[in-house]
């Protein structure tokens, strides 16, 4: 049996994530605000199965009880801004301040923060017209199509192979309708904290062999799917963005940036190689010292940083941030197709085949770490072992 | 009949152009002091006929009239920093002020900002022995060449074929010489201002299919001349080097800038396609999120920006600008022939045959692109049918 | 015969260096304290051979007079911050205030700036175990291996081919052991003065053909070594790096700076084509225009510059350097060593073999240089001909 406490600065909580092999066993969480919600998570296959609610007794077929729960360590595979103590594992147990529900699905915010987020999300879905996507919101615009990352099934838009798979699909459709560009950006504070960790647990626990092709299978055609679009992508980072949802922007065209966003790709801190063609674009826009920093220590931009860089195009203000963008993609958006499409051909046309072998290469190199015994131990022992502040 | 208004913030003047097919059949021009003078487009073929001059009767074939002026849109391929209102066209006309001599050849300067641009270019033409170059001037210095762009038959160094051949001659001359390198400057305010697109709707009305071919190998051998120019190129940019101007930068080797100088490589948004490597230059210096926003939105560069991104070597204070530059060049001069042309090309031989392979796509795309009535309307559109402030 | 007055504004001290064809006639030493002190320099073979001490008699076989050491001139490869008259070498001999022992082998060191890093050499020597090495310091530490620059038969730092090779044989050492990464540093407050150019002229003199050969081999094999190490390379910049010792930074991993860092790669200025890769590796990170007057005119970059354009990850406070680095090297330290190595493998994977060939390509280049007399008499005429100063 494993048992994962997750802490995230993004939103302020905390998750306790308790597996039994195969078996996600049960899943608590609690936010900045003090509330404490147990939340299953949205594993496909297999089925997750919720045996009990921990509390004074010893709730889970017996393998589970308090003296176990106080040995979890806190595990922050993103930034922790404040730290929080180990007490809140057996404090909340020990004493029964949890409050337990029959688990729910329900998104991983923090109630007060949120709440205009949820009713932009609401309104968004209410008015599209094709809801045919769970994790994204596809609009079609006048010239441009908006993908929203808007993750259901995740948090923080986290990217499971499911998602990915839908923002694959979302931009096969926008290769052959007659938008002349695309633009990405996200719903909430976060743009995307990269590859659903919970997930991959969840997932390598089970089937590593299985699962680590599929999972690298994913991010390979993920990318390959950026490589090859042939339109210009511009992309407006909201917040936070992290991992693969930071390796990505050098495949997209523009990068614009709110002055909140910021940047991490710490791979090797969390024991992972690099992904998103991050191992060659990276070098190239950062230069190898910066890159290398931020590959091997986890080294954190800010927007200006990134901005003075060269990762980013521009930085706006947080307030006006949408209509800067919204106005400049519609400046574009007026200019004629062949030329923003020969353009763009003619900019990536020396990075495509060397970009797309890079591709390949990164997700053999994970696939090899996450089938590997000793590879998934040294990830799940640094999960398992580590409090991890930025 | 295609009208069209450019108006640029360059020199502070407007210009109204009429072309009937392939037929000039006049130009008028207003500059910031509010003189108004018609001016004839130096075209080699087909000979440019000025039928008459447009006041209160209609004076063309009957083709041209007050109401078809009054539909004339404002053009600025450029920046254009003043706002000009579209009421010029009309009232000059109807109201009769237009003051219209003969067409004379004569210089694109408000008079009283380029006094002493004119008596130094006078001079230089003076001091030279041997004027073999009528919009350039070549002085032959000690241990270097010095080139600079002088145009008389386009506004703001503005690049002609012909202009372009002539610089190409010049290079072919420094490069068979002892000159140890080059130093690349302009006389004026302006550094250069890509190509003359008066020159190029003028040209591509007439024979579309010649003329892009034409111009198109025009633009093909003058870059390459740059890539494979064999010693050390200094430049050094005295102010706004816009298209073209800023995208042989990178082919060159060492760029000194003036406070005053910028950059603007506004492609996408006169409807044209990268060309002079900056499509491969561009995203390697700049990184890919900043060189797409140059391509594709026009982006502007002020001098201090391009320094720190790569761009450009050094800013210096408009004052002593040219000091600075002679004193560095000369003491580079002053270093043996074989190391600087060794070191260049040690520092070049694994970009070279990139460059000349960028070339060549980018100029078949341009070339493409004019021969195509679609491109070609779409080009011609955008310059009638829009007002672009910068 | 052949004089040489070298004056380096980085420990503040003058030397004069007299050869007589291959044979080193006699050193001389003035510090900054006002001190002069003879002294021979650690040539292997030929066998320097002092044969007497210049005073007011004529000391040396008849050959070297006060009036021939008057012709001397300046030479400064490095920086010069103060600039020193050209008396010292004339008063100093003409009144006899020169106060000259036998020749003895020391450190070319101003005491009072010098009495810490001697201080810290000592325990840094003492503590050793394995004293196997004579100019670098080689540390095995928990999970990485550290090697500091301390040399004992150059100043500064400046690398010799027998330094050169121990710098090899400890990576080498490192490549294999248990090491997960590689700390790069310097004893004293230089980084690394670059090639050792009192031991380049001292044996290019003797025997061109042969010496160029050997000394062009042994700087290919040194960056060879950096080109092949498969470990992440973590340098400190404690001081100036400048030539050799800045060129190898782009082949290493991560760099930290100290804020009293700066960077410098006069090659052309003092007659020499880039080495270490620089020609390829700096245009890609700095641009080719910031590239081009590093090594053309010798541009100086603060640590605060470097780090801005990428050459540097990041700077640090002087006093609380030396903890920052070990610090985060612990931190990497920690991670694993696959995922360490496998991350270094994809981030260098696209570079290596580019890198192997520029690095046959320069070396080649400063052999023809070296071994042709025209070469060779350009770089002797510049460093007898010029005072250089920064």
């Amino acid at each position: 049996m494993r048992a994962f406490i997750f802490r995230s600065s993004l939103n302020h909580f905390t998750r306790i994530v308790v597996f039994d092999k195969a078996q996600l066993l049960w899943v608590t969480e609690k936010f900045g605000d003090g509330a404490v919600k147990p939340r299953m998570l949205n594993f496909a296959t297999p089925e997750p199965r919720v045996h009990g609610v921990p509390g004074t007794s010893d709730p889970v077929d017996g393998n589970l009880n308090v003296l176990c729960l106080r040995r979890f360590c806190a595990i922050v595979p993103v930034s922790v801004s404040h730290f929080v103590g180990l007490t809140l594992a057996g404090s909340a147990l020990t004493n029964g301040a949890l409050t337990l529900h029959s688990p729910v699905k329900r998104k991983l915010e923090a109630e007060k923060d949120y709440v205009f987020d949820k009713r932009l999300r609401y309104s968004v879905r209410q008015n599209e017209s094709n809801c045919r996507f769970r994790d994204i919101v596809v609009r079609k615009e006048e010239g441009f199509t908006h993908i929203l990352l808007s993750s259901q099934t995740s948090d923080n838009n986290a990217l499971t192979p499911e998602i990915m798979k839908e923002v694959r699909r979302a931009l096969c459709n926008a290769s052959t309708d007659d938008s002349k560009l695309l633009l990405l950006s996200a719903v909430g504070s976060v743009f995307c904290s990269g590859l659903d960790y919970s997930y991959l647990i969840g997932r390598l626990s089970s089937d590593r062999r299985k699962e680590s092709t599929r999972i690298a299978e994913a991010i390979r055609d993920f990318v390959k799917a950026f490589i090859q679009f042939k339109k210009p992508i511009v992309v407006a980072i909201n917040g936070p963005a992290l991992g693969l949802g930071a390796s990505i922007l050098p495949l997209c065209d523009i990068v614009w940036a709110s002055e909140k966003a910021w940047f991490q790709t710490p791979y090797a801190t969390i024991r992972l190689t690099p992904a998103g063609c991050s191992s060659y674009t990276f070098p190239q826009i950062l230069g190898v010292a910066l890159a290398n920093e931020m590959l091997f220590c986890g080294r954190k931009l800010t927007a200006q940083e990134a901005c003075s860089r060269g990762l980013v195009s521009q930085v706006f203000w947080p307030t006006t941030f949408s209509q800067e963008v919204m106005l400049r993609v519609k400046e574009m958006a007026s200019c004629s197709a062949v030329v923003l499409e020969e353009s763009k051909c003619l900019v990536r046309s020396f990075l495509k085949s060397v970009l797309e072998d890079v591709n390949e290469k990164e997700c053999i190199m994970l696939k090899q770490l996450w089938s590997s015994s000793k590879g998934l131990d040294s990830l799940f022992s640094y999960l398992q072992d580590k409090i991890y502040e930025v």
